[in-house]
């Protein structure tokens, strides 16, 4: 129970208190989903639906309630310090989109999303997009209505990125993305006329050293093996909450260097999880502060850390040890940066053309939320785009518009995050870069007590207490930028590549 | 959502919804508890703990709704089928036994309860029994107001007991454990003036040659992985659904034949689990009949399967090459059915001297309840009955009246279901062998299905269709009874140890 504090108002205890039994159970529907994905045997699959199901009807429930409106309206004129305003903001915003939407519509979404991801896989499958076609059709529609209830004067696919990223509009990502647009093709253009090649690795690289080596680059990094754990999972993910944050990865036994990648990218979701105050669980304080956020600290140690040639300055002997290579450092930095220009698939991607995938995705969704594209031209559109970004044609829908879960989810709007947090990403390292003595010396010799605590402070510590826009400022001084992306991608890939730039 | 059918009352479709909410939550933070024992980092502990509070709270909600009441006086006289009325009354009696306890003191229970656990664990650890006391003593009176409030004018130890064993009076217990006391007291006396000495096994048998052993036991044993999974845990147990029903087990480096006997114990509680009908998944027909029934699954394998001759004819040759023994048949029959009369403690017991442990803790608890014992005098009654009842004095409390963790669970009155559950394997496998041609034959072919349909046809689908009394009669053609399990025990162990009877 909430202890009483004279200055605090009942009405906000019983706000959290409600708050945080719906954030227990949505806690408790990650381990649901946790386990689905890494433990459970195949036929508990019918079961597993009816209790996530239920887990998530009652959290709604929970966040809906007439009592809750009442509470907000309570405390709408009152006095409340920083942090609480920062609190019952949160909640109302939560509280409002929900109550919003007809519960009828949340089942139809459920259940036509629950229906949708076999129809896609099958799709998927056979190359097939007329297959997927209707399904996609009655999303949109679907998405488009969901939108629609919760604002009606706003642009509908603004709001279904607010879904997942709540405090930077859509002109942000749309600015960001141009930028990032802008800057990319050119330098991929030019690193596709460089003679030069990076070195690169080849062999078979046996799935059981694969999971010994990403332990201990988890170890290296200073994951807490007392606060979360490492499974395979067919879809790298991270789960989790504060005091338990869980990091799934995947082998490949020709790319060795995948699973480390991706183990690193999972770890830096983990590693914000695990950063957050312990203290608030169960309030908006305690919770991160949205995709963008969450990813820009994947995307950190992923790549600023992790594809760093002071991070294989540390781990080239470990790997080395562990496949019996003699690779330099230097080698495996540069495979670990080879910049593909003939692949389609989004997951496979390098740092620089990632970027072109996203804003592909940005830019049809968009157009299919609003009406502006038809379904059955999202192949052709696709397919013509992908060779005016990258300069590649996929072969098959499979490999281009079909290749994303994403969509069969009804999610629209979520991928802009990625690149929005690559780009904060790389903000936010140039910052901690700035105040932290030799940081590049610092993960070369395996210390990364530095970057931790400034992250801690400027991003993991204040949960939901500030807007990502208000974030993001107090950490860098500035709004979110493709600048610094850019200018750490040049620098270098220019340098990889040897780019007279 | 359930399909309308004319002849179905909406009250009883709404009640089923409702219940089914309910049971898939129950089911979800089963998940939770099984993650918590086999899976969760330590640090994960209070999330866990607030998650698990969260879900049992909304279920516990769920079915103490004043509309729950409303749906189930509608459906009084209602026009109902046999089965229908069945799934009314399970319904309405764990509503009213939840309803008339009030909110506050399930809290303090639950609190209690949480907080008496590391106190028992350090008083056993430090064999203090002092330490323990208070904490018992407040245990004690919280169930006592429990039951008081369920039910002001029963025996408020019957009323804890119907907490675990709904449709089986007191009475049926007393004078079960009584007809057990009688007949297995001579019985081990006996044993142990025989000059016959069963086959004993030594040696050091690897934890991973248990686990696979116990794997292929399980294989042997008809375990369906694709519904469930063997991991290992501190304290064996099965927790699921008739989707994904699991085991666990553990292992002791000397003892090889421990952790078989235990996982094939847990096979037959998920055994029971999976034989639950899937159609009636979130309905009191797809629950198991209560720990009576479900204990009679698990022993009826341990001991009726696991430990007979017939069984060991089946799997004494994979054992061998697992260990590279050489044992015979006979020899692993006689090694796992050994009689210890020098064991004080329960869970190492074997299948006869197992009872008196049990009947030793129902008379004590009993006594607790009601007030005829004084918690302080509790060792001493223990040692002294341990003693008459088994020749044994334990050398401290932790070996004695600390040793089993009910107690610190606020659990008065489930031990007597073990020794039920015994009881009814014996009387069920009686039946089951009288209906199936040479079922040892069987057996020792490894053919389990005729049994299986057995089991299936008589117990594991009705659910909750019958009460206790009617399903054993129903199954058996009579009342519970010690008496086949009394003749099973005289002529199994007359045998192995030579006794003139």
């Amino acid at each position: 129970m909430a202890t009483t504090d004279d200055s605090v108002p009942a009405a906000y205890e019983d706000l959290l208190d409600r708050y945080g039994r719906a954030t227990y159970l949505g806690d408790a529907n990650g381990i649901l989903s946790w386990d689905q994905e890494v433990m459970m045997p195949e036929g508990g699959t019918p079961a597993r639906s009816k209790q996530r199901g239920a887990v998530s009807a009652v959290a709604h429930d929970i966040l809906v309630d007439d009592e809750v409106a009442d509470l907000l309206d309570e405390l709408d004129g009152a006095d409340l310090s920083d942090e609480r305003r920062a609190v019952v903001r949160e909640i109302r915003r939560e509280h409002e989109r929900k109550v919003r939407v007809p519960t009828d519509l949340v089942e139809e979404i459920s259940t036509a999303t629950a229906e949708a991801h076999p129809v896609w896989a099958d799709a998927r499958e056979a190359d097939e997009f007329d297959a997927f076609a209707p399904t996609l059709e009655r999303l949109l529609d679907l998405k488009r209505r969901y939108a629609e209830h919760v604002d009606p004067d706003a642009d509908h696919y603004a709001t279904l990125f607010a879904d997942y990223e709540p405090y930077l509009d859509l002109s942000t990502a749309e600015r960001v993305l141009e930028e990032l647009r802008e800057g990319l093709v050119p330098l991929i253009e030019a690193i596709a006329d460089s003679d030069t090649e990076p070195y690169a690795i080849s062999g078979t690289f046996p799935e059981s050293d694969q999971l010994e080596l990403t332990h201990e680059a988890l170890s290296t990094l200073g994951y807490d093996f007392e606060r979360g754990r490492l499974d395979t999972a067919p879809h790298p993910f991270s789960m989790g909450t504060q005091f338990d944050a869980r990091v799934t990865t995947r082998f490949d036994q020709s790319e060795p260097l995948d699973s480390l990648a991706s183990t690193i990218h999972e770890f830096g979701h983990a590693n914000y999880t695990l950063g957050l105050p312990q203290d608030a669980y169960g309030s908006p304080l305690g919770e991160h502060r949205g995709l963008t956020v969450h990813e820009s600290q994947s995307r950190l140690f992923e790549n600023h850390v992790g594809r760093s040639e002071a991070f294989w300055r540390l781990f080239v002997d470990r790997f080395n040890a562990q496949y019996d290579t003699d690779l330099t450092a230097r080698q495996a930095y540069e495979a670990a940066n080879r910049v593909y220009d003939d692949n389609c698939i989004r997951v496979e991607a390098d740092e620089l053309t990632y970027h072109l995938h996203i804003v592909l995705r940005f830019e049809i969704e968009r157009e299919l939320v609003v009406g502006d594209l038809a379904v059955e031209d999202v192949p052709t559109v696709w397919n013509d785009r992908m060779d005016a970004y990258l300069g590649v044609r996929p072969d098959g829908d499979d490999e281009g518009c079909l290749q994303d879960i994403h969509w069969s989810h009804g999610s629209f709007g979520y991928f802009p995050t990625y690149s929005l947090g690559s780009v904060l990403a790389a903000q936010l390292y140039a910052a901690a870069a700035a105040e932290i003595d030799d940081l590049d010396s610092k993960i070369e010799a395996g210390e990364f007590d530095a970057l931790q605590a400034w992250l801690r402070e400027n991003v993991h510590e204040h949960g939901r207490r500030y807007r990502t826009d208000e974030l993001i400022e107090r950490a860098t001084g500035e709004p979110l930028t493709a600048e610094y992306f850019l200018e750490y991608a040049e620098e270098k890939f220019g340098e990889l590549y040897d780019l007279d730039r």
